[in-house]
């Protein structure tokens, strides 16, 4: 067959990107953005990568099927919203109770975790490389505070993917909403409690006003990784300094996204608490019966699905190494630090 | 006056790069390894850095000297090394009880630590770059094991820089040895105590063997950040885009470093135990006297050094505003999955 056609070293290069964010997320949003600009940088602006907001060339849920067809070159995304295709997106990003956002860059670039997840992601004409994350997310806004198990039942909340299938276990009944229209439907009543992300982009919707009851932690998102999806063939077709550009610069929006949110985090929760939002952590029976709920359909999945399989063995082995290890000197500085006074 | 020479974008650069630490500690000097092979890669092999370990070009501790002078256009070092010069270099690394290292990161790209440390550079004529951190370090082995405060008074303990001061004040006599010559005092009982790093790096020296009781967590080392120190002029006469590969690859070498350490210090940690390792964790009060400690003496710092004072008032806001915000959901969701059955 004909080898594929190499672009030189100093060729002009136009990728177009869609982000599965709206601008507004200006966090997540924004890796796509300190991405493409180090790339231009790198390049001498030969290499220039357009990146478009959610909806502006494909929704939002639409990029993998965008970047498999080569529609465009790239995507920003979080592959979790892509489980109803297959369940193994998830451990890429995050599954409940799962890595934390350290344990899951080490995963990612020193375990074997980059290396099966793009096995994976072959079938999918896609390579993915490593693009921020949030840290721990917490766990949602409540009407009314969750103050047992029982609370739990028959509770309508705005939760997706695969935490939404662990909650069902639960007794909750997940809604599916665009995050447009959350606040509204706490308003009046229409659900109950809902999930965001962290205080810095929850601050923005206003939720604290209707249901100002803020739990944690949010145990389905220890730490989600966000991803850059590339076309294979568009990945193959760049010369090797510009793969390696591709690369590096991906790093450097990881490191620097994680950045944003620790560094933004503090003041929107200090200006939160001051505008009256309980802060309440969740019920340990509550933990318990999702750990254990979130456990028995890992283990169905691995009956189910060879490809989640293959990749959970190896994630389950790294996430219990981690945190064997993670529990003495990192947890007891962080402890002693957090009792502290500052 | 001459503007500076610029070098085009296409030119052939040789650099050097003096590293502090030797190839046996293989996740700290190799962080100069994955930086000079991105650097290499992205410029098509022509911006080459050829890397040097500790003693090859230089002694470890003349790294800084050695780039002020421009013998070497970079270097690649922990900057508490450099206390003797001035205190304020410990802030762009570890201080006692400081920050851990993702908030580390956090106040480098994205609260106002580079900023702040690149100004204090200024005096040594050179640009700094994050260049991965250790997490964490464990608080060193020793030959008994440290029950109280009262166990301190006495102890001869291979511990330098700022933790020294601090470890004076609790009445440990500290002792300055190079890597290579602490077993031996150990097994000879000349010191009773040392401090390395970690599971992974602490494993290949055999302390375990001489003074098996390992004490964690180490509150002098946090989240220890290394650096990659540029001279200014040799920086300046970059063009942007080699400006550009030179940030960039930095960022990489700074996520892979901690992914490295974070990824092999669990197997080290077991394999450590099974050597019949005590693991002890270090009584309260000798936290809490080596916390008030650093305070005084951090205080002292601020009346006696006006470039501490400026870059210490911006840390230490940050640091109080971490811990806040950490507490929540980070360290539930941590303490969560390290009790679970996993």
């Amino acid at each position: 067959g004909a080898a594929p056609a190499i672009v030189h070293a100093q060729a002009n290069v136009r990728w177009r990107l869609a982000s599965s964010f709206p601008k507004s997320l200006d966090t997540i949003y924004g890796a796509s953005e300190v991405f493409a600009k180090k790339v231009s940088e790198m390049s001498g602006g030969k290499f220039q990568i357009s990146v478009h907001a959610a909806g502006e060339l494909m929704p939002p849920f639409g990029v993998v099927d965008g970047v498999q067809a080569g529609t465009v070159e790239m995507a920003h995304t979080a592959p979790y919203y892509f489980v109803g295709k297959d369940e193994t997106f998830a451990i890429g990003c995050a599954i409940p109770f799962g890595l934390n956002s350290r344990q899951m860059s080490a995963w990612m670039f020193e375990g074997n975790g980059l290396t099966l997840m793009r096995e994976f992601y072959t079938r999918y004409n896609i390579i993915n490389f490593p693009g921020g994350n949030t840290g721990a997310q917490m766990g949602g806004w409540y009407r009314k505070p969750i103050t047992s198990l029982a609370d739990m039942k028959g509770l309508k909340m705005r939760v997706a993917g695969f935490a939404g299938r662990v909650m069902e276990q639960l007794g909750v009944v997940p809604q599916n909403l665009p995050g447009g229209e959350i606040y509204q439907a706490l308003e009046k009543g229409t659900i109950d409690a809902a999930e965001w992300v962290g205080p810095y982009d929850d601050q923005k919707l206003g939720f604290y006003k209707v249901a100002p009851h803020y739990h944690f932690p949010g145990w389905w998102e220890g730490g989600p990784q966000l991803d850059f999806f590339i076309n294979q063939k568009a990945f193959n077709s760049l010369s090797a300094d510009y793969k390696a550009m591709v690369e590096v610069a991906a790093s450097h929006a990881h490191v620097e996204m994680q950045a944003r949110y620790d560094a933004r985090n503090p003041l929107a929760l200090k200006q939160l608490v001051a505008a009256k939002t309980k802060l309440v952590q969740m019920p340990k029976p509550v933990l318990d019966a999702a750990f254990k709920a979130t456990m028995d359909i890992c283990n169905d999945l691995n009956n189910k699905n060879p490809a989640w399989k293959k990749v959970y063995a190896d994630y389950s082995k790294f996430r219990a190494d981690q945190n064997l290890w993670f529990r003495f000197t990192e947890a007891t500085f962080d402890r002693y630090m957090q009792a502290a006074k500052l």
